[in-house]
This record gives C-alpha cells, structure tokens and sequence, in this order.
C-alpha cells in the first residue's frame, strides 16, 4: 500500500481548513467552517459534474470509475523486484528439468498474468501464439485502464464548469434582484462557493487521482512487458543468467541489489 | 441500448433546474425560471455556435452530424461476444467443411462487414487484397466517425465562444447607457445568461455527446479489427480452437466466460 | 461548390446583428448597430492581427494566405467518384491496348496530378521512382495546404490577442482621466467592443474558414493519395475488377453505386 | 532577406501608436503615449521574462537565444532552386568525369553541409556511413533551432505570466492603501500596464519571432534532406535526368520553371 | 555547473522586490515589503500545492522530486567532448590490443554507463544483447528522469491552481461579513496575495526548473546514446577514424575542433 495520496488529500483538507478559520488579526475562528458548507452548492457542483462525466461514458464503465477510487490508495499490483525473480526461478527451473516442470511450479504463483503465460507455454503453444495472445491481454489492460483514467479526467474538467456553470446562477439569480444592496455581500459570497468546490474537485481530488493512477497503470503495464520478455525468452531455452542480466536491466540500480539478495536467500 | 448518456443528461437538467430554484432562506420558488429563459440569448448562443459550425463544415456533413445525436443515445452497434462467437462459429464451419460452405452460413449474418469479408474469401481473393480491402473500409469507417466527432467537437468549442460574445454584447450595450442605475443589475443578469447557455452547450451537452460517440467509435472498430483478425485466420485455414484463444484475448476476463456459455449452448 | 461557409458567414452575421439589435421591453432599434461600429478599435483588432500574421510569416506565404479565403467557399477540386471512375477506365485501357495507349488517354483527362503520373508510367519510369515522385508531389502540397492553414490559424488566435490589447489600451486611457464618471460606461464600451471584434475574428470567420480548409486539404490529399494506388496498380498490369474493388473501398457504402452507374453508362 | 517580420512588427507599432492616441472624439493626443510608457512596468516585465527564460535554459543557450533574433529578420539560408541545381550540375560532372572530378567542383559551393557530403562521396566513404553522417548532422542542426525555438517560445509563454505577476503587484499595493478614493483609476491603469505590455511581448514580438524561426527551420531541414537524397544518388551512379526529375518534385509548381530556366542558362 | 538557473532564480526576485518596492511618486519604500508576506498565505498556497504533487505521486517519487531540485543548478552529468574522445580512444586500444585490454583501460573511467558497456563488451556477451541491456537502461533512465519532470510540472500547474483556492476562500470570508467597508481594500489584497504567489511558483521557480531538467535530461539520454552507438562500433572492431567521424557529427561544429585539440594532447 502506498500512503502517499491518502496523506496529501488528507493534508489538502488541512490546507483548506486552515485556509479558512486562521485570520492573522481574529485569530483561529472554527464558526466560519459553516459558511463554506452550503448543500444545495455542494449538490450542483458534485451531481453536475457526476451527471455529465455518466452522460460521457457508459453505465458499466461509469460504475468501475467510481468504485476505482480506491485503486488511488493501494500500490501497484505485483512488484518488479519479485515479478522478475519469479521469472529468473522459473527459467532455472525449465532449464534443469524441461518446459513440463513449469506446470507445478506455476500452481503457486500468484500473477494471473505470468500463470496464463506458463500455461500456454506448458501446452507447447507456438512462441509467436503465445506473444500475440499475451500482447493482446496486456493492450486490453491498457485500454481498461484508459477508461478509468477518462472518468476521472472527465470528473476532473467538469468540476470547474459545473463550478462556473453554478456561480453564473448564482450570480444572474443576484442580479435579478438588486433591491437591498446589503444582501449582495452574502449572494456573491454563495455564489463563489460552486467555484471554489469545483476547483478542490479538479485540483484535489480528481486531478491527483487521476495522475496516481496513470502512473499506476503505466508501472503495471511495464511489469506485464518485462513478464512477456521473461516467458518468451523461457520457452527459446535461453541461459538463466543472460535472462536475469537482460530483465535487471529494467530495474533501477538501487533495486538490483535486492533482487542478487533474493535469489541468494533461495 | 445504453441509458447513461440520456439518464446524465436528464439529470443535469434537475441539476440546473434545482440550483436556479432552491434558496435556503426563500424555499423553493419556480417562478425563478422564468429569468433564466431569454428567447434572444437562447438564439445568439445556439445559433451562433450552429453557424460557426455550420462554416466550418460542408453540407452534407453537418446534417450528419446534427442526426448523429441519436447515435449517442444508442449502445455500439455490434457486440463483442457475438461477433467472436460467429467468427469462430464460421471457422468450424470452414474447417469441417471447406470455404465454400461459408456462402450459406454468411447469408444469416447480420454483421454487413463480416459478411462482405466472408464473401471476399468465399470468392478466393487474394489474403493480401482481403486484409487491404477490409482495412481501407475500416479507415474509411474511422474517418466517417471522424467527422461527427469534429462535429460535436466544434460545437462544444463554439458555445462558450458565442456565449460570451452574446454577453459582451450585453455588456457594450448596457454601458452604452448608463442613465438609470437601477437597470445596471437586471440588464447584467441577461448579458451573463448568454455565457450560462454557452457552457451548458460545451460541459452538459455536447462535450458528453462527443466523449460518448468517441468511446463508441473506438469499440465499434477494435470490433471490426477483431472481426479482419478471424477472417484472415479462416482463409488460412488455422485450428478453430487457435482462433479462439487469440480472440478470446481481446474479451475482459469476465466476459470470456458468456462465450464459453454461448458456445456450450450451440 | 459547397454552399455550407458562405451560409455559416452570413447567418453568423445575422445571429450577431439579431443579438445587438433585439430587445425584449423596447423592440428593434437598429439604431444600436452604430455604437457596435467604431473604426479605431477595427484598425486595431484587425490591423494588430494581420500585422502579427505578417511577422510569422514571409511575404509571399502571407499574400497565399489572404488569398486562401476563397478556397473555403469552393468545394474540393475533383471528385472521389471520377477520380476512381477515370483510373478504372484508364486501367481498362492499358489491360487492352498497353500502357502506350494511355497517353492518347490522358490528353484529355483535367486532373493534373494523375495526367503527371500516367505520363510517368507511359515513359516506362521504374515504379519505384513513380512512387517517390507522386509521394513527394503529395508531401509537397500537403505543405503547402498546412502553410495556409497556417496563416487562418494564427490570425484566428491573433483575433482575440489584439482584441485584449484593444480593450486594455481603453481601459488604461479610461482609468488614467478618470475625472467624469458618467463618461466611464461609454468608455468602458468601447473599451470592449475590441474584445468583440477579437472574439468574431475568432469564432465567426477565421476559425471556421481554417476548419474548413483542413478537411478539404485532407480529402484532397486522400485522393491523390487514391490515384496514386491506382497508378502503380495499373503499371503493374493488375485486374481493371481488382483495382476496382481496392478503389471503391475507400468511398462511403453510399456513394460505391454512383460509381457502378457511372460506369453502366459508360 | 524576407521583409516580412521586419515590416510586420513595425506596423505593429504603428497599430499600438494609433490605439492609443486616437480618440473619435478629441483626435489626435499624442501626449497620452507617456502614460504608457513606465519604466518600472518595463523593467518588471520584460526583466522578469527574461530571468525566467535564463533559469529555464543554460547561459549559452540563452546567449545564442537572444542573438537568434536577427534571424527572423533574414531569410533562409540557401534556396532550394540554387541547391537543386547544384546537386544535378554536380550529377552530371560526376557522371562524366567520375567521382573525383567532384572535389574541384565542390570548392566553389557556398553550402558548407552540401561540400562536406562532397567531400565524404570524394573520400570514397561507404554509402550508409554518409548517409549516417549527413543525418546525424542534420538531427544536430534540428536540435540547434529546437533549442533557439525553445528560448522564444519560453519568453512568448513567460511575458504575459510576468504581465499579471506585475498586476497583481500593483493592484495589491493599490488596494492596500484604498486612503484616497481619487488615486485608484490612475493606479490601476498602472497596474493594468504590465498586462499590456506582457501581452505584447507574447503577440506582436515573441510569438510572430518563434513562429517565423520555426517556419525557417522547416525550410532549411528540408533544403538539407534534398540535398542528402541529391547526394546519395550521385554516388550509386544515378542518371542525372533521374535525379533532376527526383529533386524537382520537391519544388511547388512554379518554381520548377525556374531550375530548367536556370540549367538553360548553364 | 551551470550558473544559469541559479542567477536567474535570484534576479527573478529582483526584479519582484523592484516591483514592489518601487514607486515613481514616493520613491523606494522597502516597508511594502512587509505587505507582500502573509504566513497563513504562503501555506495555503505552497502547502497545497504540495500535498496535491504528494496525492498524484508516490512517496518515494515525491521525495526523489524534492531533492531534485539541485539539479537544476547542476550542469549536466558528463559531457560530449569527454565521451566522444573516450570512446575513441577505447576503439583505439580494442583495434591495437584487442578487446581484452578494454578491461583496464575501463577501470580509470568515470562514466559508470560506459564502463558498464565495456564490461560486456570484455564478457563477449552478443551484440545484438549488448545492444538490448544498453538501450533497456537507457529507457529506464529517461523513465526514472520523466518521474521527476512530472514532480515539476505538477507542482508548477498546482501553484495557480491553490493560488486561485486560496483567493477564493479569501474572497468569499470578505463577502460574508461586509459590514465594515473600509476592510475591502485590505481584506482583498490579501485574498490576491495566493494568486500572486501560485503564479510566482508556477513562472519563477517550478516552471524553469522543469525546463531545465527536460534539457539536462535530453541532453544526458543523447550523451548516453552516442555512447551506445561507439560502444557497438568498438564491439564490431570498426576502423577508430569511421567511429571518430561518425560520432563527432553529434557535435556542433564549434566543439568539433576541441575534440581534435583534446585528441591532439593525447
């Protein structure tokens, strides 16, 4: 798990409540939490952004949108340090003790993906087969990945319009009616509200997660590439070891020790 | 069919409606609306966005792209798991019993661009001139898509653009003449309506509109790529079960399973 | 000729006199145009502009650019269908009578581009060069349609630059001599009606104008790019059925039967 | 030299001139121009473009940036007819007095990138390696303009930044001391100065500036890529009408008049 | 090290102090100063930003961001000259006294990329791996640098973005309580200081210190590929004069003469 975007929306609140009670001359005052918090604002900035981010996308894939928040707070599935050793043990394996061997020493393997990539291998699929089917998963990935990354994206551009779109209300509903002039203070000040919520909807929340999970997306896609090179080379019988020189080299320096660690442990 | 876009789109309007209407203090009062319904701002913002759009286009492409927003309320033509279904269907058929008998199983299709691949090797034709043939139709679809997506692109653009110009509009003419302070307010409240309707046009109608035809296009053409793949796979003659695999990838994990059904069902 | 810019440019027109003009409690008063006509501020906003397009330019791309206008309100030069219908009877003619007998052919064909190519062929040119020189032909106009595009695009964001620059030029004169109030609002006004011009600049002529001679740039190039495949097809003695068939899908479903009537007729 | 830019930026200032002294209604004030001429606006302004260009670049980079200028102000280095003659003019002596008949020829080019391929073809060098050579050389010179386009670009993007950064100074400090209700027009037409002249800076100077280099740029790659291609078939022996027809497609229409014109002459 | 950065991060708060100190009329008044630092300000603003970079990133990435900084006021690690004339001179030694004693020669090296290289040069790994190990490092360099590019861009698009939150929780406290007039002017300069500060961290600090890593890196990933290229050309057992004269066109010809100057001294 990663903590880092839990802690940085976390602190972002902070940053704002602070923003508000904290007044150089008055001090802290917590009363004036209250006149930020204005539901009918909240709900036509949120449900107009949310309504236009459904209308753009699918009922299906609006649903895996929102239900990915939490992929923002869990770190990449799989681990490169231990993805390439598993795949640095298997070569090892198929060496010593042929391609059929592989099949028991896949049924513990946790990775889907790498699993598949045994099993076809196992069955003897041809190599070029064995890269398009394997090719094809990973774009498939990619493109379910590119659907959560556009839900968020789209919720993230339309937090400032429906901000916009509320404050322009606001402000056209104020005009209207200009007869005490002590009341326009308040009105704009409610009006502004829409404005501000979809500024912290683009640029705390949705922005963020949106780049935590493309980074996210892009970090697991290069662990499938690096599992594909593995396999592949794993079924021409290529040396463990030009195996493990070639896959180490995806890793940053400070990381290759942990995996030379690793393998020795075993 | 696919009820998101309409469904996002009605609830926008509750949005909207909801945000003029409530007031904490005052309830609820509809009589508001009224003030928000300017017939002139309502025609120098749609119909300035339509002529831009109008001048950016030809004709016959415009009209296309006006019809084009039922194909928003609409799901993708076609569907993944029937599409594979049928292609591996046919490869059976072609295997046990030679190309020829593909004419009569084509005839039931009623995918129009299966099928004109179907007869394509039925008649023969060289691989090479299926695979060009059936990717210059899928190029010539994909420019089709383009060109209501620039549609809607142009006049999710234009909106704002004309909005603002209707309120600067307003504006000169309300500065014009400054005699009588107490129109200042109302005369401002009808030269922002403009802007209000520019971007409802770009962020509650038609940018959705756009993202939604994009993703459309996007899906009906990985369909079509899919569907050139198991062709190209027939006329060579490869092993059912080979198609199969190979096809299956494209599919999310989750709907792999509906195939097997499928199949098991015939 | 396409009807569509020219229709767009004068509705937009009327949209923008509509807007000015229009009043809800006091009627028509066509008056109003006058304070929306201000020389100085058109010398500026479209002055600035075009001596911004100047200075990005050189002189003769400039002159191309300002005479470019009148492309947007032609249609494309040739046609899809007898672009396709000429090479299928060229390459009839070669099949029967010998790639000689093309020049007698080509005498009377319009279409510059593909006279060239059949002239190449005729010479016994190898194919490899016919295909360098009709594709650096094709670059070489594809650059010349961008550096038009060039000129529409960068006067469509110079528009509302100089517009800006206009309406603070205005402002800083207005607030300097700040003396009579009641002279403000119609300062403020004129102040603005730069941002206007700025903003039609934009959105009503030189936007759409550039729009639209991007896509007829992209159909022209696909046509070419057509008569090029053709070209070559024809050299290397291929079907006159075969051609077709390659050639026709590149047209809409709709328009493959106007070809199949052109030629009945023939 | 290209006038272009120069007269270009000149009207420019005539246009800003007449924007400001003009006024339908008192004429010509020349007197006004002082109030837009504040030294410290300037030194904020452009002084803080600059340092922003300086700590985004290295001293050399920024060095060679600023000298970049008077390069929009010349032509193009070279001219595609004159080196297109060179090239077939070189062909032909080649042709008929061998290869090493070119180094005498070549001490009279001008084109120093054309000399050096000479001298490569001269030396016997192997075809891929000049070829290597001639495009890494031509990379280099690519990336050299990339990095001058950089430097306008970054004070293009970075004028009207430092524009509002000086507004908002000015308004801050304006609004600090609200004493004496008189003094805010004045003041904030100061402020407002900065925003002008940042504006400036990034639509009548920088900008037309980047775009002119880059359009120079283009054409100077493209002359050099001529030229490698010119190159490369006098050394496999091509036969100079070859080459001339090769070279020429590269010329718009009506230049290719003007090389036969000229090899009339020779 | 390259001063460029560093001086222009230190003039860019000259010309601020300037701006704000300044004032035709009253002269130099450095008290304003005082008026321009608001600790609650710089929190919200600077605070913010950091915790959105900290939610779109991991914390590892983040921290390594941070540190970052000092690279900008690092010159670029290696340099072209000193590559090119050590490649060289190691071909040199492989062509006389083969491969093997590349082993020694390699230990003085501080290029730990080239010695890497020549490590597997010395091993008689494959070429073809050579090449694949290299070029995969190389990917995992530029991937490790776009990490810390994406630290600064976001932080450099965060700055405005809570500068803007910021001022509109600023404004919307003012509006609330209008009852004291006098308090607008203050109360609204300090509301602007977020925005002036947001667009400070955007267009003095983050803004060129992104620029400036995207050269340095572009600079470094060219550096390592010329690298690669000599490393592949030694392998190979090219002639020392080809390699020389095919990596020297990497340079500009004005360092040309300083590679034969620093060969010459050998």
């Amino acid at each position: 798990m990663d903590i880092a975007s839990l802690l940085g929306i976390i602190l972002g609140v902070v940053m704002i409540v602070f923003g508000i009670v904290f007044d150089k001359n008055t001090g802290v005052e917590f009363s004036k939490l209250f006149s930020f918090i204005d539901i009918p604002s909240v709900i036509i900035t949120i449900g107009g952004s949310l309504t236009s981010t459904l209308s753009s996308s699918t009922l299906p894939n609006f649903l895996n949108g929102l239900k990915s928040i939490k992929l923002a707070f869990q770190g990449v599935k799989g681990d490169a340090n231990e993805t390439i050793s598993n795949v640095i043990e298997l070569s090892t394996i198929a060496r010593k003790e042929g391609l059929l061997a592989l099949e028991e020493a896949a049924t513990n393997l946790e990775d889907e993906f790498l699993k598949k990539g045994i099993m076809l291998v196992v069955d003897g699929t041809d190599p070029e087969l064995v890269r398009g089917i394997m090719e094809t998963e990973l774009v498939c990935v990619s493109e379910r990945h590119g659907k959560v990354l556009d839900f968020w994206n789209k919720l993230s551009e339309m937090g400032p319009a429906w901000g916009m779109i509320g404050t322009l209300i606001g402000l056209i509903n104020m005009l209207k009616g200009l007869d005490d002039p002590s009341t326009i203070g308040p009105s704009m000040s409610v009006a502004l509200l829409t404005t501000l919520y979809g500024s912290l909807i683009a640029n705390w929340l949705c922005g963020p997660v949106s780049a935590k999970l493309k980074a996210n997306s892009a970090t697991e896609i290069m662990l499938k590439e690096v599992t594909v090179e593995g396999l592949l080379s794993i079924q021409a019988g290529e040396n463990p070891r030009v195996i493990e020189e070639k896959l180490k080299s995806f890793l940053a320096p400070s990381q290759r020790t942990k995996v030379n660690e690793r393998e020795g442990e075993e």
